[in-house]
């Protein structure tokens, strides 16, 4: 299945195809020097795959994790591709989540000016979501994506196969942020969710998770206004990140759980106990440990900066929206009524 | 004098007016954050100058020369911006030459993807050259601008008076590239240089100059065909400028004066007598010392990426030119028989 992002002469295609991955060649030029950028949490046959399909393949390994997305790592991919006497028509591909991605996009979007980049996202959460947009970064010190740019790839192919090794609670953090996009933007994706088939209709979930980001991505690709409907649960998601307390021996929220704990509050009292069934059958948290003042001082950090006010997404509806522009300490007010006791 | 670069939403004006840098409230917006990037070589009292019309102020300085278009510095700045709680909103002001600006420049474009840049050149060559037409970037060991962006600035600022505190060998390097652009696209800029009134009528010089350099650009944003004018005489004074031997005590040629010296064989040989006399009464020089066989190796290194053909520019006639695609081997040969006799 092919699905496009209509973005004038930035646009590309999406590829969805089980298998995908065996035949990247079809898709993708890979008749020059390839630079696959994969990271140590990813199943190393992925890249390999790509690399045989590929006349002059240069692996690089980063460490899994954000700290892979440094300034160092920048670097160093700059570095590689120049001791390898890449052109301005070779290229990047990336093989992994959202870091690989992230890292790798700026890395080509930044050498000679911007250079091919392919993206094949090999986990839920890059597929429904970072792999398309065009949003590419690094990291400064504590502080997420402040340095990058706005990169499209030429191409990003899906492999929902690949999905197979993926364990469980990656699975769940992904669907978090699908069933974010079913929230604002898509009551049918939403049912699939309701009626529990989220899992044995991956490929549907993500090609209409897909639908509702180009959708956004097409009308505001440099995020001035619609995009931050994508944002829908993420500034107090971005707080529990930021401040959950763990007990000894647990391993931190990921990413789409967090956000999942952050829709809650955003979401009508109506529609809140429903939303609760949803993210227990997914094995998805619905309580956190940790101070939730805390959490609000994160979570509204950046805001501050853009003067006194907020931009909260609201769903009342699954599948439609409210953009509300409130002071921070109303915002703040509302989280402490709706989510204090969903703090363990 | 205004002059409008026409780039679609990415276009900006350029002002060239004596004394703007003392009222540069009235072009830029600086009731905002404003970093103000300069450099040790350049008198302190120009960044001063805007920091005084700006509410809140950053100036930070950097080393001269082009051991600060680098990673770390480009690092640094981001740093700064973040530690001092920049938003999208924000901005960065180049206040120097083309260090400054390529630098700078790809800061404010990576930071947040893209915050406000202006452009204030204050040496010659980047008046008539680097600070219009969007490339910034930084180096990667010796290798020049190899990892950066195509960002254009929000406005240009020339103030000819700054041109005061600069030596002469300066003003005469920068003379050498707006020369180039009179060569192979502007007559009567030409015949400015043949009368050898280019210093008395720098702002002319300088709009014409412009003028060709915005017809490039215009034409060709991303560098992708025309561009490449803008590159007449710089294969060879690439070459040179990494291959001149140096007398001991004496200083390494600038930029501009070996694009100077590459010039001289791209042009016809009935051009080469008059193109003599006008280096000559410009203080440019017309010979230099060093391994011509060196210099070509260096020229060519990097098209030889490229496969192994040279995109070469000729001017037969000045204010035309002539791109002839042709082998390595074919253009070195041209070069030994035209430049020989220019190596002491």
């Amino acid at each position: 299945m092919k699905l496009h992002v209509d973005l004038g002469q930035n646009g590309y295609d999406i590829i969805i195809e089980r298998g995908a991955l065996g035949r990247v060649e079809k898709e993708l030029d890979l008749s020059r020097k390839v630079l696959i950028v994969t990271d140590s949490g990813v199943p190393s046959e992925y890249a390999a795959a790509v690399a045989k399909k590929c006349t002059e393949p240069l692996i690089v390994t980063v460490p899994e994790g954000e700290g892979s997305k440094s300034f160092a790592s920048l670097e160093m991919l700059c570095k590689k591709m120049l001791d390898f006497s890449f052109t301005r028509s070779d290229c990047v591909v990336a093989v992994g989540g959202g870091v690989v991605g992230d890292l790798s996009g700026f890395a080509a979007s930044a050498f000679m000016r911007g250079i091919d980049f392919y993206n094949i996202p090999t986990t839920l959460l890059s597929q429904v979501d970072s792999s398309v947009g065009g949003k590419v970064a690094v990291n400064l010190g504590d502080v997420k994506n402040i340095v990058g740019a706005f990169y499209q790839p030429k191409k990003v192919i899906i492999d929902p196969d690949v999905l197979s090794t993926l364990p469980h609670r990656q699975i769940a953090a992904g669907l978090a942020e699908s069933l974010k996009m079913s929230l604002t933007s898509d009551k049918e994706l939403y049912e699939i969710f309701k009626a529990g088939s989220a899992e044995e209709n991956i490929e549907e979930v993500i090609r209409r998770s897909l639908l509702v980001k180009i959708n956004v991505v097409e009308q505001d690709e440099k995020e001035n206004g619609l995009r931050r409907i994508l944002n829908f649960g993420h500034t107090l998601g971005h707080g529990i990140e930021g401040a959950e307390s763990l007990p000894a021996g647990e391993e931190k929220l990921y990413h789409g759980e967090c956000v999942a704990l952050g829709m809650i509050p955003m979401c009508s009292k109506e529609l809140e106990g429903e939303l609760l069934t949803i993210l227990k059958a997914l094995g998805l948290p619905t309580s956190v440990g940790g101070d939730l003042e805390k959490m609000l001082s994160i979570a509204t950090h950046d805001k501050k900066r853009d003067g006194e006010s907020i931009s909260a997404v609201f769903v009342g509806k699954p599948g439609s929206f409210e953009i509300r522009k409130m002071p921070i300490e109303e915002w703040k007010a509302l989280i402490r009524e709706r989510f204090s006791s969903y703090i363990k």
